[in-house]
């Protein structure tokens, strides 16, 4: 298993008229988690993309257990729960940073790998792969 | 059951680098999809915040099938397939208008009544359920 | 000059926790403006883009006069002043709907053509020019 | 004069399919070094608001000199070029980050200071004034 923890602060353009963070902002969060925590292995999603990968998300699975609110700094730690094969698993636990650190959301999303000239399905770039390998051993 | 269907033009803000609607721009769909359902059946969602009500998303589940693409005309179809209680479910089943009319999204969203002075969770709104009663005799 | 009105729905993910819609949201609103105008001229953005051109924006002024709020009904009225040369200049006057129909927000923009190959600045294209002469005659 | 850096990273969720960052997506950038520039000064946006004081946008200008892409980290240099009365300007100067810092981007937005509970324009307050006092001697 692979785990990496980044940070987020909660912007005026991520609130709603309820005071809380709006519910489609979290995507942006799980994209900063999946490419941060692939930075962090010296895997830029920038560099799959140029050798031809692409990475689209096909399911995402989301629970909103308490409200982020405005200028909150969240803790988004990042898992990738098993190898990828055609598919890569991440899943996301998002604390709200400070003394208690309670868990207010947590979701999972699945992409696909695509080549991006023919957009077929194929298998993960060698590179991650290769990134990832030691966390699974 | 209840059921009704609303349109939503992709717009360049929408789009990402991938020539895909951005995956997180349909929260924005799945949102116009309950509103205007709901208004629909007469029942606003402004006059239910009005009246005390808010309506915070606990659950998400998406499934995207197939790309939207820039000024692509989507057909949001959302559905009540249950009287609402203390929570509240859609689906959603978003299709590209013209001749296939290929589905390329299925997402369900759960909602949670709440009391906006106190937070707490209440019963669905009188006006939503007898609305929504004549579609569940 | 040539003028168009087209409408548009404040979202709640529009709207920030002053309950107002948030200054960034109106970026959207120019381009529905923009790229409807020029629908209703016969001319999509999407076939100048399947020709080769681009428009991105190079400079933008907004004054925001009185807010906008969740679930109001905007007009959007866009005109192009001028008839475009190697840039194409927008105006938006965007009016509550309503009684009174108030100015609340007014902008313009200013794009420029390029062809998408080279990234190099061109001409406006044909099909737009020809669409747009009978208004300035 | 008061002058702050920070930095942001470029989304997936900020692109569009020219693979430029989106003209609307630059608002968040202007929102971060207003607000990363004031909590620099010790004080904190979020603090103004439980005091009672909004600080709306009531005027943006912006030119878009040079595309940013995805994943370039941008420096945005915020700017108060005068002490404010019942309005507040900034500046921001946006530069690719790395050997050349090329600006790609200039915008100011003027503010204006409101009470919350009233919505009328006030004078600055004191909290942000005293901030800004030494920069202006």
């Amino acid at each position: 298993m692979f785990k990496h923890t980044t940070t987020y602060r909660v912007r005026y353009a991520d609130t709603d008229q309820m005071q809380y963070m709006y519910y489609g902002a979290y995507a942006r969060l799980y994209e900063i988690g999946r490419v941060e925590s692939m930075r962090s292995l010296g895997c830029l999603y920038s560099r799959l993309e140029a050798e031809g990968f692409w990475m689209p998300v096909f399911e995402v699975h989301a629970r909103y257990l308490k409200p982020a609110y405005y200028d909150d700094e969240l803790q988004i730690e990042t898992t990738i729960p098993v190898l990828p094969s055609t598919r890569i698993d991440f899943h996301y636990t998002i604390r709200r940073a400070g003394a208690d650190e309670q868990v207010i959301h947590r979701a999972s999303t699945q992409l696909v790998f695509l080549r991006s000239e023919t957009g077929r399905p194929c298998r993960a770039p060698d590179l991650l792969l290769e990134a990832l390998n030691p966390f699974f051993l």
